[in-house]
């Protein structure tokens, strides 16, 4: 095998573990002595063994004079567990495969670095584009501070969210809906402004995916207008965060933060999307999944303040030019200062056709 | 090779004449004997020879004992040529595919008749699907007696046709505009409202490919609106018909005649699309590329007087309640009365997604 199927095996091992790993990336790790697999393993949980860890354990002894493939390169610091690099030079690996640098500038390389002092070889990339898209958000987080944005939405053929008269449920099909969920339990915070929570009441939790983390749900409500009977508030499944405007109702923060959901208060009469994404990242939120409606898509547009945007749009067509959009607001006004995207791949799912799409000039 | 490799061999001759065989359809044709390949053709231009008989000349005397796959049944009655079914019983024949039975009620299966009563083999179905989709426009005129329309827009990924301040050039790329310049060819006429003449002042022509017919250019124009000066008045490239109100001017049809345009008057203040397709079925056109703007395309939805969507979305976000889509109008008020369609196809061009999809309950 060569050092490609190799590494195909690690990142698949790392894949298996998304949405469960977060704020830490999904890792993978094997190790190869004399051409067998000698050891698998790939990190699980943030707090528990590193993949490398996982991995040199299966392999025992048979580690001694090994390859290891890994998909992002090995830690060199003490965090909740010990440096990763320590263990491997210990097991006697002799040549290690990296597939991605760590994308926190400050320590980027070193790790690389200690493994070549200890007289290891090391190549680095084989699988690159496919480690840095599996952790995309991480990489993003880690360069920036923010999360990664995703804006997702859901539409007929002309592009449409809902009737004019208010219809959205539903336009696009189970397997649609069913992927869309599995996103939510992949992102750290499924964002939501107060006119989407008004109109559905929507509880916003990722249901079919069993297990797995739940991500915060974040509620943009300006007026603090989210009843206190909203099923979010009264559900108990995931934490409920309110951004609300400097000058909101004092008592009305009161009896929200009775329920359990935790209030930020903007610095300005509006809530701006920059300081909900700075309080995001600094609550270590490493993404963010922009469930709408059609005027918060069109604010994250304006602003160019999100990295990827995901439509699913069904073959049924609504017309009408007052029914509303994936991306409402005020819009751009010149085509040369539209965001420009770059499309990541096309799907159909059952009927529908599944678009992902990332903003190019990204961070 | 079997019967599916010569029917796909038939299909792809029948293919190559998309966009030059109207008012008929696109054949193809392949004589076989003794499994070696002993004539081929198509129909190349109306009025000419039908695809058997250019088949049946290459083969001449082999024709004898051999099996024709032929993509359309063979006709059974004297048109602007000979009956095709004589030739080939005249050939001597002994074995006849074919992938589609004749459209019309009145003669479908006539041909089929008269090779059997000839004591020809006769067997039906083969790559029917493709013969079928080939002939689509063809297909639905002669069941149906009206054109057969397809819905073309051209979005940004948020669905918007122009940004709010009405910029639309260029939202898709070059290869999509290329790919839709051909599909203009493929139609007998390109349907666009005034709105979008007096915005962007269209020649409305297929300029992308070399030879082949040229559309009608067909503007709904309810008080005659259009300028004398427009370009597609001054071109001479192709027939334009204006189709006006019942109030419109008598000063300005005379003027516009003038320029060589053709105007229908509709019978009521408004024009109705449905005298439209009328006229324009009456008139010989089998299939009508309706370009816009938004306003228009929405009534043809809400209507639903369309059997095919088909759009080129851009990896560009432009944002915006007030952005033009590709279906204005009223829209459809409940999401269970909205026309649902299939999709027929997915592809990628350039930077762009092309989606292609058919309305269910078609005719």
């Amino acid at each position: 095998m060569t050092d490609e199927e190799y590494m195909d095996l690690a990142l698949h091992l790392a894949e298996s573990t998304k949405g469960q790993t977060s704020p830490n990336p999904s890792v993978g790790a094997v190790v190869v002595k004399n051409g067998t697999t000698a050891g698998m393993g790939a990190h699980l949980k943030a707090g528990e063994a590193h993949a490398e860890i996982h991995a040199l354990q299966a392999a025992g002894n048979d580690a001694q004079g090994a390859s290891m493939y890994v998909t992002l390169e090995p830690c060199s610091h003490t965090g909740k567990t010990p440096p990763c690099v320590e263990a491997v030079i210990k097991s006697g690996i002799r040549r290690v495969v990296i597939a991605a640098l760590d994308p926190n500038p400050e320590v980027s390389g070193s790790g690389v670095k200690r493994l070549q002092e200890a007289g290891i070889e090391v190549s680095i990339g084989t699988g690159n584009n496919r480690a840095e898209w599996l952790n995309r958000y991480f990489m993003h987080f880690m360069k920036t501070g923010l999360p990664y944005v995703t804006l997702k939405t859901a539409v007929s053929l002309d592009g449409k969210t809902a009737t004019a008269t208010g219809e959205s449920q539903w336009i696009t099909g189970t397997e649609s809906r069913k992927d869309s969920h599995r996103l939510r339990h992949e992102h750290d915070a499924i964002l939501a402004g107060i006119g989407t929570v008004l109109h559905d009441d929507p509880s916003l939790t990722a249901r079919a995916v069993e297990g797995g983390l739940q991500p915060v749900r974040v509620v943009l409500d300006r007026h603090l207008r989210i009843p206190l009977e909203a099923s979010m508030l009264q559900d108990n499944m995931a934490p409920v965060w309110i951004f609300c405007g400097a000058e909101a109702s004092t008592e009305k923060k009161r009896n929200l933060a009775q329920t359990g959901a935790v209030i930020y208060q903007a610095s300005e009469a509006d809530v701006q999307l920059a300081e909900v994404l700075s309080i995001l990242g600094n609550e270590n939120i490493l993404s963010v999944f922009v469930e709408g409606g059609s005027e918060i898509h069109g604010r994250f547009v304006e602003e160019k303040r999100f990295q990827e945007f995901i439509t699913y749009t069904a073959p049924v067509l609504i017309g009408g030019r007052l029914a509303p959009t994936s991306a409402g607001g005020s819009g751009i006004a010149h085509l040369n200062e539209a965001p420009r995207l770059e499309v990541h791949s096309v799907e159909q799912l059952g009927q529908d056709i599944k678009v992902t799409a990332v903003r190019k000039g990204n961070e």
